[in-house]
């Protein structure tokens, strides 16, 4: 019975495509037990398709077969979150068939999800979880109202004693507000720290940081005088820097370092991951900078900056490191495998947040 | 100075560009004061590029440019938001250089938001904005955890003794749990309505209404075995049917069916738009259906059908609101111009909103 209510379905929605002049319902991609992976493409007219992922070290060809699908299983891969695209001739597409996108401004991509053996610290586990909250602020720095998300961890009772610490959390160049959560999954990894008694319950910000047309100096201010305001007029929050921590990734990792180190007295955690940082705000913070090491280094509980050694920024941070090194600041350098991946960036992450507000 | 600034910033993301083999950063889509909309797409190889939009009766060429820019503007359109897509030769896409993505599982649409001159209904106002959450919700029926979004309204408080009544808000078929926000804009919506004291403040759960490869009927367990308990678990809100209402569109405006008018004991408020009904589960429910009437419009205390003329399925919705009449089961049809569109999924939210808990 349930066999022929599935079949009745499953004519129903190709009815709904042939209406709607959709091509068909195809399945993509398709991640096996052994960690292999079938992607799908549908097409009639490509002359070709390949694959591009940060799971690939080149582009695959994809094959096709009588009925217009092509296809190709990819051998196992380490089990991660990665981005990947199609090329379909000389156009470079977002999978159709995955809801999954890539939360980003320049480019569109899909992400597939290979799960571990044992659950990965940015699964979907079975631990209370926390919400992610969509809001919007008004910034007078930049005179409109923008987008920010707000993580609270499980149990968050708005109105409660409570009070939690905050970390501003920003996306790359060219992401947004969406990308920690969507590519990052930021709240699932925070939910299955706080579950293993290994990260502490707080509030996670993550506001949408491109500046456009104006400069970026002006996130720095709307970090300070918008962003901080809402979220403390609006949640029940430790004001002390001793609670709040700055950390983000490329251009949000170069900001983190802007936003953290010329406020120390706001931010006791500064966690930069591949920080980008030839930006003209950094040269004019950071060239010809004497900082009074001591008090920063009392005032600093963790600052770390991570990268991977295949990053294409690699060389700069380690330039960034010896620059804040020879500065006598104290810092906590993160070096791993890999290159300027959200698969890092989790990794970063998830070590950060073991390291907040202890 | 600030110019400088500015071109330092362009130097630099076009570093970032080059390093990322990226393409030109292009600005696509331009929403002109007159409401006409430049659309760009970049390729040099490409030998065609149309622009297929939901505001176009038919697709549109871009001219390239020497750099391997392709534009085109389009006339002024009447202001609301349109999915649009891009076709380069044989390949539908998104516009690479558009965040807003249209959230569906088998295509991948972009949307352009061109505003009114006065404000529309769906327009970021400057009104207080409720929150939208991302939560998961442990289904029993389904045996899986899942996703859903809720809204709750300005001053929205969890632990105050203000109790609320709720809307559960179902997608189209292919659509996902965002996609009442990402292209619906319920939650701008409502927070209009409610600004302007004309919807009640209210909580919306929009949950993912997908089930796969299970049977639909699943979906109606779901909803009120699953879905409900956990709302009126973790939410402050009235429990009887008085204060709750389900509706959703397309194939979520079936389940709407399916699910209030199985269960008047528990909706009070049914909004079904542009439903798809070519189902088993409504074959089953509603083929030599007995009513009793006279108890069903006691408890009814709105029950709507929207559609529009143009509409792919509006035969089949006039055959549907015919049976139900010739039932003699009260039913407020609401009847517009326009085809199967989320352009006419906001109107009817809009309208049904105004009539919700009153």
């Amino acid at each position: 019975m349930k066999r022929i209510i599935y079949t009745t379905y499953i004519i129903i929605i190709s009815t709904i495509t042939l209406v709607a002049q959709r091509p068909p319902a195809i399945s993509s991609p398709d991640v096996h037990s052994d960690h292999s992976i079938t992607f799908r493409y549908f097409s009639r007219n490509a002359k070709s398709v390949t694959l591009s992922g940060e799971f690939l070290s080149a582009p695959v060809a994809l094959t096709k077969d009588t009925s217009g699908i092509w296809s190709v299983t990819v051998p196992p891969v380490k089990p991660d979150i990665y981005p990947y695209s199609f090329w379909v001739d000389s156009v470079q597409i977002a999978d159709p068939n995955n809801a999954y996108i890539f939360a980003n401004e320049r480019f569109k991509r899909s992400i597939v999800d290979v799960p571990g053996d044992q659950p990965l610290i940015h699964s979907l586990q079975n631990v209370p979880h926390g919400k992610v909250s969509y809001r919007y602020y008004k910034s007078a720095t930049l005179g409109t109202t923008r987008p920010l998300l707000i993580y609270t961890p499980p149990g968050f009772n708005a109105n409660g004693k409570t009070k939690y610490p905050v970390l501003y959390l920003i996306h790359g160049g060219s992401d947004t507000e969406e990308t920690w959560t969507k590519v990052g999954r930021a709240n699932l990894i925070v939910d299955n720290l706080i579950a293993q008694g290994k990260a502490k319950p707080m509030i996670i910000v993550m506001p949408y940081g491109n500046v456009r047309p104006s400069p970026m100096p002006d996130f720095t201010k709307d970090v300070i005088n918008d962003i901080i305001p809402f979220v403390e007029a609006n949640y029940p929050v430790h004001k002390d820097s001793k609670h709040r921590a700055v950390a983000g990734f490329s251009v949000g990792g170069g900001q983190t370092l802007n936003i953290g180190l010329t406020n120390t007295d706001k931010f006791a955690y500064v966690c930069s991951y591949a920080p980008f940082t030839a930006t003209d705000e950094f040269r004019q913070n950071f060239t010809n900078w004497t900082p009074n090491a001591k008090a920063m280094n009392k005032q600093l509980k963790l600052f770390t900056i991570s990268v991977g050694t295949d990053d294409f920024l690699y060389e700069s941070v380690q330039q960034n490191i010896a620059m804040f090194q020879e500065k006598k600041i104290k810092l906590k350098p993160l070096i791993v495998s890999g290159g300027h991946t959200w698969m890092n960036c989790k990794l970063f992450l998830a070590n950060s947040l073991q390291q907040l507000f202890k």
